[in-house]
């Protein structure tokens, strides 16, 4: 079987990952301090930056679990993806995580210098989710080297645009817009430029088998669980954090009403489906970011989590079928229904509670020019980073080799495809005299 | 194949959780606002109120934890019934919070409002809690319309026992008592009235694979690891927190250690069997739940854990066969091993701790009257509920059905099942052109 | 087939964990109290106990989960030995937490009592990490009887050791050296004394299959995520805390690059190897313990978990095998790479950070005697717990049932295994009329 490209990593990879740490290390020597409390308290007692870090590092550890976890396992429901799946998503956030400190800390220098504080650690952690969306978008179809080169673009580009909105005064304190659907549009642009013609009827891998889906569903459910976390972690701290909060955890359980009655209604026979499950549940978690904090009464939130919960199902029934079919865009994950539409009805939903007055100083305007140039700004630059992506020599799989871990990975034989028992079992011995 | 009943769930489901959804979202917009604070520190400084609020958020996240997770995955050791276990665990969960919001909070007005807090979002999560342990009585044998009409009279019910066991003046910090024996005896009392003759023998498909027993075990190990958040999440700031923490903390460990030395005990040559390991070594949460915050010492917690441990075990051992064969109550997870008699026994030991005068207020009599009236209150609903239950247009399973997730979900073929590899791939594609 | 060992474990297993069990209640009894609030506020407001507790409380947790979760599922990954490994780590920690409280509080008695706060939960589920350590180290190779008594020696030892560390003066706020050096060489030595010459080259259960592979990423995510926590569980409030949290967190990050990076330098093709991400990630997060708290700047902890990547992962691919084949240490899980080469560089880093004055107070020759002793002693008590360990009567299993649970445990057929679908799952039926 001939390959078109050459997929073996050894070199491009490790010098590709290497450097980039020795990079990152030189660059943190240069820019990166601890937070240093400036105002202690002469009676030895905590202060404010002291109390903050340790109030706000139960929802950091949070976030951290849903973009490690969550993320990671939601995408393993293919069948034999899996390894990429959780494997990658680690890579990519680990890098992610360091490089998003310094993209957004060098718009708020303080000496020169960045200072650490949880803030900037919960912060680090969302930026890495953009990439990780954008990767549902290419699943199965992009090299480590290739996500390794976007996630360093992604960022970037995600820490201007972040940089813009807050500099036009917008509200996003859930981040609808400047993740969720910045890291959909991000990574759908990409996907249309990476557009592969021989998997236009599917390919064999791309599916799930029964444990697949379980181990998915342990993504969806963290991911459901912590997502109060995510919306209200860099909120004021009070009423507003406390709205962020309980408007989320509304939401969140209004959508799942939703995404089922849909699954059923839409499916054959009135089952439900397990796509649906895994990601339109978690719809108004994504939809009621922007407003989250904002008074919108517990009603507000579960209206948006309705809604949600609908269009995300029917997104996964009808518009990923068209976006394949007619825009040339393969969309893995369906990430256009968990996070690009639920991304912009959470824009909309801002743009209505400003007019609506749900935030002192919001303004309904700012808001949609926020909107606005998030999405431009991710099509434009999900579409060069695809162009870089698309050249010929960053191990890209060949078609027939995607959605499988054993181009990238050494995969263990599960016992009933061994040809010979013993002799597969010898090799994957650790220990060879 | 003839089925008795009608399956097929598309409008009867749809239109049921639609509407229900509308319906909670209305009584939201009459009824639910945030709690804001009534006295704001002039200073600017957080109020008691907020510091509760992000004080409690970790132990609330806990409990969030075993809701979706702990009870969702633990169900899912049936080989063929994960998808149902996790996804109608999720379903069940997410209508019963915004419901025993209101059931909880109807009984404590403010000025016709429910305030929502964060002792209010965990005792919601709280109510869930007696549906998903009934769930796990009659998993396998009933449709998601079934469960969402359970979970609506079932919180209900167990709302107004709650308040009855308040008014009474009875300690159960932890809910041995008005969680876990009353969602056991609610469940059992529904299995009663639900008894299938025709599965007296057993049903193939009621048995797990040995991955979904490890799938099982992350239920397991969630739940043992947050059980001192979820006794103690609403006990009063301080000692009595501290100590409802630390009781379950040992209780629990004894457990675990008298759990498998009667699992080897009664097994064929000393074996350890899964559904013991799952399920007993929980049992010391449960029983301990009642007199968490009491001052029994640490060595009285483990007492209790150590006598639970062996009733769980011989539980599943020699009880829940004779329910089945001689009550005809087929309790498929055991809960009433796991929630039922650890349960009793929990309402026992806060019975016995009243007289020991390790709780002030505190009366023997009083607690003996609440753990009588749960159980009572229990089996009645129960029974209510299963008659309910029973009517032949709920979409339940016919027999030979029973304990497979293909009859209400659209499940994969794995590999080795599909008569033609390429012919299944397809159908399961995505993206079809 | 002829069994050279008893391993029906029916009354040796039940009768020493009752055992334990007791004893464990009545010491207890004795020596053990709730810690009670000395210096109550007179205004009825939280004193500085109470808040320490809830502060630590979520930190607690996380721990707790590595304990549980990241512990028991990383040593899942083995193809038939999940049950052991999830299902013994939880038995092994339930009863090393009831017995490290005792042995490391009777170096702190007050009034003759250990008086139990947040902080002794805290390091009593530390005392467990040793033992967990060591088990990854014989995994496969014995049976539940010889890992009680392991927890027993192993707990005691390590208290010993860790108060001769305190004493000396030495600094190591995440253990590095006296958890994950003294669990790794403790665990090789006894892995020593019981070496297996029938296993040299191997045995067909010792590896992996794909779904196996994906249970081990839930433990090394969870690990991953919450080491943070672990190397500030126990740091002294405020900048201190702080650090540890910043300095691990990059660690880690760091780490992940250059594990990946050099698991496709040494492999096959540039392949990743499942073995190297599920171990070699974590490594940042041991060697950067001892001076987690320490002045470092987040580069400096950086270049700690970019140099404990690649030594890990070489040590993986080159140093087991060594040491299986030269030394005849057969060590399963790899732990001399995850926990000892990294905990010897922790150690290292330690007295280096001490030389340079990132901490006041440390000395760089104290640093150095605390990681000799803490070896040295591990490898003694490790040798002798070995030696009490290959008594021949502790029901070890035979070399060709090593890595098997179906020797210890019931195990549920697998479909394709089933010679007759429907006789075998009856035989599972829990209800049997």
């Amino acid at each position: 079987m001939a390959l078109p490209f050459a997929t073996n990593m050894r070199f491009k990879f490790s010098s590709l990952a290497l450097s980039l740490q020795v990079i990152l290390i030189i660059l943190f020597a240069i820019f990166v301090s601890y937070d240093t409390p400036h105002h202690e308290d002469s009676h030895g007692n905590s202060t404010h930056q002291e109390d903050e870090f340790i109030k706000l590092y139960p929802l950091f550890q949070d976030v951290h679990v849903m973009i490690f976890i969550g993320f990671g396992f939601l995408m393993t429901f293919l069948k034999r993806y899996g390894f990429s799946s959780v494997g990658i998503n680690l890579l990519i956030a680990a890098l992610g995580l360091q490089w998003g400190t310094l993209m957004q800390g060098l718009w708020h220098l303080h000496d020169g210098q960045i200072n650490i504080d949880i803030k900037k650690m919960i912060n680090a952690d969302f930026s890495t989710a953009t990439v990780l969306i954008s990767f549902g978008a290419v699943l199965g179809k992009t090299s480590a080297v290739q996500m390794l080169i976007m996630a360093i673009f992604e960022i970037a580009i995600f820490a201007c645009n972040e940089h813009l909105v807050v500099t036009l005064g917008a509200f996003d304190v859930g981040a609808s817009m400047i993740i969720h659907a910045f890291g959909a549009y991000f990574g759908l642009a990409a996907a249309r430029v990476l557009y592969r013609p021989a998997l236009k009827n599917g390919h064999e891998n791309e599916g799930s088998v029964y444990h697949s889906d379980l181990f998915a569903m342990i993504g969806t459910v963290f991911l459901w669980m912590f997502w109060p976390s995510f919306n209200s972690a860099i909120a004021e701290a009070g009423i507003d954090q406390q709205r962020a909060i309980i408007n989320t955890y509304f939401s969140l359980a209004a959508c799942v009403l939703t995404a089922y009655a849909f699954s059923s209604l839409v499916e054959h026979k009135g089952k439900l489906d397990m796509v649906h499950i895994q990601n339109a549940t978690l719809a108004g978690g994504v939809a009621v970011g922007t407003c989250a904090d904002m008074n919108i009464h517990p009603y507000g939130a579960m209206t948006i989590g309705f809604i949600a919960g609908i269009i995300s199902t029917l997104g996964f029934k009808f518009v990923t079928p068209f976006l394949a079919s007619k825009l040339k865009i393969q969309d893995t994950c369906g990430v256009h229904n968990l996070h690009g539409l639920p991304g912009l009805l959470g824009g909309l939903a801002g743009i209505v509670a400003a007019m609506l007055g749900a935030k002192e100083g919001a303004s309904a305007g700012i808001q949609a020019a926020a909107l606005a140039a998030t999405i431009g700004v991710a099509l434009v630059g999900g579409a060069i980073t695809g162009f870089i992506l698309k050249l010929p020599f960053w191990g890209q799989p060949p078609d027939q080799n995607c959605y499988d871990d054993s181009l990238y990975w050494e995969v263990p034989l599960d016992e009933e495809e061994q040809p010979n028992h013993y002799q597969e079992d010898q090799s994957k011995m650790k220990v060879d005299a």
